[in-house]
């Protein structure tokens, strides 16, 4: 794709526990059925009239969207914008009369005919929800100009899925919680989420158990709050997590048996001739930590961000090609990590 | 002890597989009872006789050795003896009326009032069993000039332990063999041993089993045969084996799980910050064969040998104060073999 620097590669606020943030708005057009019920002439038309809103209006924006058809795309392509977290699994797999509209640095990405007819997703590196935000109301209002999304007074934005009723919106940040989750302290937490409107998952989704202490928090409610409202009460939850993390991160490191994992997970990622993906995750959140908290020098978290994309399965695939099996990513993923972290220093 | 470079820190002949050679032989005085029945005054006389026969002796050697009487060493300084293999555990727990003549390279280790009276051990790097005994019987020879070995003309020389009457030689070679333990040769091997006169034990010793695949192999017999025809047989017998291991060892190389595990073992030993002394015991494994097949450069199998002796237990007892307790020893091995390795390079 895009030469352009990737939205993943930078480092935002946090980034020592916040590895993304994300907010996703789902709109529909007044005048067709939802997706599921739509044929395909449907389907054409208003991804046809997306497209035109955004590329064919006069937003600044315009001239960083590219327009896909999901149908052209190869089952390649569409596994790695999936893997990238640009497209659901459900939109990978059954492409027909899809589309989406992906800008340069893929920080958006608007897929349409998903489960809505629009769905607006913004992403940004550590502790964004706010500027995330920002993003997607710009280019919310600036489609709503053309398509005046399907919208009543008293519930808000009209979905597919009633979860979604009222904004529309999805506001969601990523953290990093290996100390939490060691001590015990993220257990406690995560049962009292659900009081404040929230909700925690692993990193592949609902129901997804987490690798490498990725979980994914968000809001619960769409319906009879802000927009305002719900991302204050994310920042809220979300920084006392941090604290909680950042307070057991001290507690673990103080020990050499935490520092030890650390430091073997650098020497591994520097030899290793085989890595399966799984062994990746925790190697990666060892070292993560080790860096976040000033243990191992010589890499930034953001290097070590675009690390971790770089040796996702998909990106493997697409650019060593679909035929790649399981061993020979293992390989190849290993191959690259040596290369990496070839210069990072042993102290 | 001694600034002297140490025997082991040289590499034999087939160093890629055989760790060390060991020639031992049991000698006993005659007109005083074995070791287990003598009074305090008669193994004070015997220590005495043997020392004056070395190093009271015209013979260029006796300038080469010190007289050491075990109660005299400290209890970590008898662990350190002992952890070398240069006396045995049975001697280090029990000093009493016990001395030693250590040579200054510790190639040589005479330990008075053992089993039997007199028991000259003679170490070497590698393949080294003709050397190992001609140094051996040198110093039989001149021992013998003054204290006429007791000897019976039918059976040999004889010893407390019926198992060691005739020749009172046991000579033994270390092999090092992950390859042919990993694939199901060694098994295979060491069940037709017993034919051919020979044994085959972990590293330490009888019953012991093996770490890091270390395997010691010896003559059985001692009685009926010469010492030529023992060494000539139990090198027939390495041999066989060295070749074995060596095909192994191609056939495992020329996988990348093997080649996986050599590099990671090289990785951990750089950065690990807590090591016991079994999981060194199998990186140190791991590490050797991709030395010894050139996989791994920038450190020869001499300094490995050094390091391998640096890291156990009674060095780092030695070194560092007896107060040390495992988990301290874990830490300081996993400090020191960090130092040792920092320089060697990964491909």
């Amino acid at each position: 794709m895009s030469e352009m620097k990737k939205w993943y590669e930078s480092e935002g606020e946090h980034s020592d526990v916040v590895i993304s943030t994300r907010i996703r708005l789902a709109r529909n057009l007044n005048g067709y059925p939802f997706p599921h019920l739509m044929n395909q002439a449907q389907r054409k038309e208003v991804s046809e009239k997306v497209r035109d809103a955004l590329i064919g209006g006069n937003s600044a924006l315009r001239d960083r969207f590219r327009y896909l058809e999901a149908e052209k795309l190869s089952p390649v392509e569409l596994a790695s914008l999936a893997g990238r977290h640009l497209i659901s699994p459900e939109f990978a797999n059954d492409p027909k009369g899809r589309a989406l509209l992906l800008m340069d640095d893929e920080s958006v990405c608007i897929m349409i005919n998903e489960e809505d007819h629009v769905r607006i997703q913004v992403m940004g590196s550590g502790m964004q929800l706010k500027e995330a935000y920002d993003m997607a109301d710009k280019i919310d209002t600036v489609l709503d100009e053309t398509l005046h999304f399907a919208f009543d007074e008293e519930l808000g934005y009209l979905t597919a899925c009633p979860t979604n009723l009222g904004t529309g919106m999805r506001a969601s940040v990523m953290l990093h919680l290996p100390a939490s989750e060691a001590d015990g302290t993220l257990r406690r937490v995560a049962a009292s989420l659900g009081k404040v409107g929230a909700t925690i998952r692993g990193s592949y989704g609902e129901g997804s158990r987490s690798t490498g202490a990725m979980y994914q928090i968000s809001n619960q409610v769409t319906l009879g709050i802000s927009e305002k409202d719900t991302l204050a009460n994310l920042t809220d939850i979300t920084n006392q997590i941090i604290s909680l993390e950042k307070k057991s991160r001290g507690q673990l490191l103080s020990g050499e048996s935490y520092q030890d994992t650390v430091w073997r997970a650098l020497g591994i990622l520097k030899t290793a001739r085989v890595m399966n993906s799984g062994e990746f995750a925790e190697l990666y959140s060892a070292l993560r930590v080790g860096v976040a908290e000033g243990l191992v020098k010589g890499i930034t978290l953001g290097q070590l961000s675009e690390a971790y994309e770089s040796v996702q399965p998909a990106r493997l695939m697409e650019q060593f090609g679909e035929e790649m099996n399981a061993a020979q990513r293992d390989r190849k993923r290993a191959e690259i990590l040596r290369g990496l972290f070839r210069s990072t220093d042993i102290a």
